[in-house]
């Protein structure tokens, strides 16, 4: 018997879990979200648990989805902490586990979050992580003296640009640049520090970095979302790319294009690793799992349910929620409209069914089942090159994170195909995804 | 015997302290910027100190003094990590000190900072503060995409209107908008979230904030540096002003300046309080402070010693470093140069003593003396209408507060002039200075 793949797992920790009626479980505090508390206990559980990552995505903005009215007042994803702000908070508690902050390269400047994320890694010891978004909504765009959002072109070209700015940043200081020779008062070996003196279409930035070469040489790079440039930056940069298919034959052909495509940057394709996302409803057997998953889903009010809706179909209130999906009209309809009825159609959903595919997980891909199961459709995933680990989505949290670590851990330990030990203190170190060398070094990195 | 006015006590921790030379003397670690365990170890004694707060100042560039040449590399104002992620990590290994983190508002926009702050708010319980800077350096200005710095008015037009956005937005939940009422299904109260919609010169910012009402309601606003413009922020919004005079005469005018200017705004003067930074070097005797004092500038390099003189003289290499002053002479001399030389002819300075005046503590004010001396000084200051507290500025970290914890808060503490105990969890709460009320509630804050 060969020994099975070996998967990667992060845990996205976003709001109270990512049902939208997370917070009215019986287990949940609904005022956790901006408690450190909550999160303490959420880092130290997946710290034990040996897994590589904590994740926190982002925007900056209230998405308000107030039509139809009374669903924002029933959204829990609402209050949430800035992520580099609670990971810096949780790197003084924790030893080993990755720490990845969501940032917008279109409302911040490339010295800031070079820097910041070099300071996460020091603090750390090695663990921080930046995943890479260009923004979407015209909440995010009005909160940033904007009136609509950059066009899609232009905000993936400044991405591109942007992180190449990091990058260099990051490249600042040699390894060996630091002396310290108190005999001498030589602090610093002036011809290891390097000035980027970058001008591009987007950013100019002369650099140093004020601080010394990181832990992991350069923090780790995530990429997530689909856009024909963002795929570019990730075969060209990323170090993991958070994917979001809903089924196995879009993994794999999303998994073989953003391989593909590492080649002609000169990079191995196992040193990007391919984690999707996944809501997890866990039970001893199906029945057990199928009865979590309708608790949950019967806490969602059509209020709240209709509003995943508005943007694909517009105002539904009018119709009956146990009734047929309407067929989306006019000019405007949305692709994602189209194929979203055309499920609706060929199930036979109806709008109350439809709108809780997206609640129950916030739009990430929902598996429902016993450990077997889970660890079933895991190992399926990752040997038919689909993924390379998965970053799971509880749809309550704590309590989702708990059942996991007691339940599918053991599971997947047993077969061989998640670790025991953290293989070393960085992230990268137990990715299995090493730095790519400072490009002003010979032999150092 | 009437009770002596009670102080503040916050503790600067930039770099490996404020000495030129600090990370030559014998008991540093040169490597310490970097470090975690550095931080956390200042932290916790400053904690067990009960001070009132850990305040780190920033730049965000490297300040080059590379002229004349072998400066740079023998300055260990270098390496320095970004301070908010530094105090987020703090937050969660402290309980009850201050967090205070600076951060510049010409290259920041509103919404970053007042989440971010607001973050570290609800992290820690109610401890954080932003200072307020608007940032000088050419250095700066070249990583932020600009080749010089903003004009002077504009910066300051520019801070003011900043501030008042990120108060707007950090008014953006009443404290009792939360409902989570798991049984109705409402997340919280519509009616008591704010839509700031802010458009202004520099600004234009939609809101809300995504943070629900921080734990201080309104993060501490603290105010450094003495612009006219600077003065009038202080007195309209900051609840502490971090000055740096240099003789007790100054601070008292500054002091009257800033408190008088407030009753305009409606603000009682004891509702801010004025810390003007101080370096001291502490010895059981008076020769041994000395010795302290002259042990540190023996190891300041001339190299390194004229670049402190450079912005103000030019090249002085070519003179006898402990020959005089020689007087500026052109068009661009600056009036902070006239009042260097006007000093050194007065006081018969030589060039090595002039440099050693700014290299010994970064241009805040030296203080040499024994436990009474210090007492003794700090006293006057604070009954003679120059200080409310100080911000203590230790020449070697951790050395510094080390040595001023075990002699001069003693003494401090036996003319019941500190406390022995804090407050309460809050920095407000320790320092007296409590947050106005939420713009829109009736009754609450």
């Amino acid at each position: 018997m060969t020994q099975p793949k070996q998967i990667s797992l992060g845990l996205s920790m976003r709001y109270l879990g990512y049902h939208a009626a997370a917070w009215r479980h019986p287990s949940a505090d609904p005022d956790a979200a901006s408690k450190l508390s909550h999160y303490a206990r959420i880092a130290r559980t997946a710290e034990k648990a040996k897994l590589d990552m904590l994740f926190l995505a982002d925007g900056i903005g209230l998405r308000t989805r107030d039509e139809p009215a009374g669903a924002l007042c029933r959204s829990h994803q609402t209050f949430e902490l800035e992520p580099l702000t609670l990971l810096s908070a949780l790197s003084s508690i924790t030893s080993h586990i990755g720490l990845v902050a969501t940032a917008s390269t279109t409302y911040n400047e490339p010295y800031h979050i070079a820097r910041k994320w070099a300071s996460l890694d020091h603090l750390s010891g090695g663990r921080a992580g930046w995943n890479i978004v260009t923004s979407w909504s015209e909440a995010e765009a009005r909160n940033f003296n904007r009136d609509k959002h950059m066009e899609y072109d232009e905000r993936y070209e400044r991405a591109g640009e942007f992180v190449e700015v990091v990058k260099g940043l990051w490249d600042s200081w040699e390894a060996d640049a630091p002396v310290f020779n108190k005999e001498s008062g030589i602090f610093f070996d002036q011809s290891k520090m390097h000035t980027l003196n970058h001008e591009g279409k987007h950013f100019k930035v002369r650099g140093p970095l004020t601080i010394q070469r990181t832990p992991q040489g350069r923090p780790l790079l995530v990429q997530a979302g689909a856009a024909e440039q963002g795929l570019e930056i990730a075969a060209r940069s990323a170090d993991v790319v958070y994917s979001a298919p809903l089924d196995l034959a879009s993994a794999q052909r999303y998994y073989a294009d953003v391989k593909g495509r590492m080649a002609k940057y000169g990079r191995h394709p196992d040193t990007l690793k391919i984690m999707p996302g996944v809501t997890l409803f866990i039970g001893r057997t199906r029945e057990e799992a199928r009865e979590k998953y309708n608790q949950l889903n019967a806490l969602v009010e059509p209020e709240l349910g209709l509003s995943y809706l508005f943007g694909q179909f517009g105002d539904l209130s009018g119709y009956p929620v146990d009734g047929p999906v309407p067929e989306p009209v006019g000019a405007a309809v949305k692709s994602m409209a189209r194929s979203s009825f055309a499920m609706a159609q060929r199930e036979n959903l109806t709008i109350r069914q439809l709108y809780t595919r997206i609640a129950a997980g916030f739009g990430t891909r929902v598996l429902i089942g016993t450990p077997a199961d889970i660890a079933d459709d895991m190992q399926e995933w990752v040997e038919g090159g689909g993924a390379d680990g998965f970053n799971l989505c509880p749809p309550v949290l704590p309590l989702g994170l708990d059942e996991f670590v007691e339940m599918v851990l053991p599971e997947l330990r047993a077969r061989g195909m998640f670790r025991t030990e953290y293989a070393g203190p960085t992230l990268r170190e137990n990715l299995g995804v090493p730095a790519p060398a400072n490009r002003y070094s010979r032999g150092t990195v």
